[in-house]
């Protein structure tokens, strides 16, 4: 595409994952946005959508959350550059997969890269997560982080954004069911308590600990164990309609563990091989139908690498 | 010794290692119990005691933890047999290094060699827990796990315990320092709140995930970072005279990091080579003088191995 164009493949992203709640996510292979990041003579960002979605989504730069990480990334070093950014939709907005995320990612990572690459993914993270505030009001960089890195991102806010990227089992398969249904970001934070149990917020220290051992051993049954969420999950799983026999399905059905993405509608769930996957998928699709919604399902390995950039 | 005759040393143990409250903990060389069990012909279990502060300790077998653990073993097997157990304490009772636990460990594990091992170490566990509940009203596995196991253990309490083998960083050295100071386990509990915000909670679940790949990594800055406790240390630190500065002396001496063992008076860091932990273990030491009390310095690798049998 020449030295003044980058187009950019970045991935969804499962966060929370049950017991990492705010701490923890993944990047998975399918859906993806797809940014492209031209460089212009002028100084300003300009943004325009495609795809699915881009309607409801805002192309004022400092209200876009790709806009914002790119105005955060060249503010950081004084600089005063044009370039056209189009997102092209491929992650539906609102559907608890990190789509903010991944327009964030594509046009920070473009950027960086047209300029020479200035800053290494790690310094990058900071400009991604100022973008995707824009959309969320909050970000954790437990989307971010993922899409960004690739494979399973471990973050520890304290102060600066410690991320730590974890081993990825061989055979792990993610499962993803979107289904026809809206939540408000905003909503599924506000039912959040402020405070927790010491003990609740133990058991959640000590399921977090053992699924991340669990994925330096490949231990299924050990992170399946784990996969238990004390803190989100029992005040969320009213907002998603059929929630708790879709749970109960997927697990009797073998996933190693099933659970809201981010704050949902999404539902994701892990499993040890494609064939399990499809059974598991389906039962979670079979789910929806019965309390009257649509769905979309998603099966896709682990996507360990950052985004990719296309011819 | 015979067949009817065992002595088992038993180690002490540091529970909660800053960010893994209640649910992490690590055996240590020096000091230990020393245990002996022997078979008798009556149906009692017998306990006597000598060393470090055994006058205080109850001799009563449903009082006294090692008796307590070995009744819980034999119960189980609905077996009525007979022991004199003698415990020779090298651990002080009430120093917060797992005195307890070490005791109950070696009755248990000695009982079990006795009679032909009918149990695997994880299985003895539980008998080992209801021991230490006699002497400490809780028990949370996370000292007992460690002294029976060796090396770094993670503990998931959901149900049954769930026991988690970590690996042990090359060269990483163990500090204690014990003043001569009296906590009451009680009150040190007592102290703690029942609930704690989600944001402490959340950055405590990133500390210990944090903590753990530091472990699989042998990354010592990583684990230095995690080792950040937000759940009891807040509330602790002011039982134990000049905490705050020796913290920040062992800190500042090169320690990977420094807390409260168990719930004090014992003050536990961590050190990359064994040069360093001298100097930091002097720290500690010096940091106890300034505030009038006398103290006793361990330096010790960590233990990895389950309890020794002695000639």
């Amino acid at each position: 595409m020449g030295n003044d164009s980058i187009k950019i493949r970045t991935p969804a992203t499962v966060s929370n994952v049950s017991c990492g709640f705010d701490c923890l996510g993944y990047a998975i292979s399918e859906p993806a946005d797809i940014v492209t990041v031209t460089k212009t003579d002028n100084q300003d960002i300009d943004i325009s959508l495609s795809g699915i979605g881009a309607d409801k989504i805002p192309t004022t730069t400092k209200k876009n959350t790709a806009g914002k990480a790119v105005l955060s990334f060249l503010d950081f070093f004084g600089e005063k550059k044009g370039f056209k950014i189009h997102i092209e939709k491929g992650i539906h907005p609102g559907s608890g997969i990190g789509s903010s995320a991944a327009s964030a990612v594509g046009a920070a990572f473009g950027v960086n890269k047209l300029l020479g690459s200035p800053l290494s993914l790690e310094e990058l993270l900071v400009h991604c997560i100022n973008g995707e505030i824009v959309s969320s009001g909050t970000a954790h960089g437990d989307n971010v982080a993922p899409a960004l890195l690739g494979g399973f991102i471990l973050i520890r806010i304290n102060g600066s954004p410690d991320i730590i990227k974890l081993p990825v089992p061989k055979n792990l398969i993610s499962i993803i069911v979107l289904p026809e249904y809206q939540i408000n970001t905003q909503d599924a934070r506000n039912i959040l308590p402020k405070n927790v149990s010491l003990k609740s917020a133990i058991k959640q220290s000590g399921n977090i600990s053992g699924f991340i051992a669990g994925l330096y051993e490949s231990n299924f049954e050990l992170m399946s164990r784990s996969m238990v969420d004390l803190f989100a999950e029992p005040f969320r799983r009213g907002l998603i309609p059929g929630y708790d026999s879709i749970h109960q399905a997927a697990m009797e059905s073998g996933a190693i563990g099933c659970g809201i993405s981010g704050s949902g509608p999404s539902i994701f769930a892990l499993s040890y091989s494609k064939e399990r996957a499809e059974i598991i998928g389906k039962e979670i699709v079979k789910g929806f139908q019965k309390v009257g919604l649509n769905s979309k399902l998603f099966i896709s390995s682990i996507h360990t690498h950052p985004p990719e950039i296309l011819d």
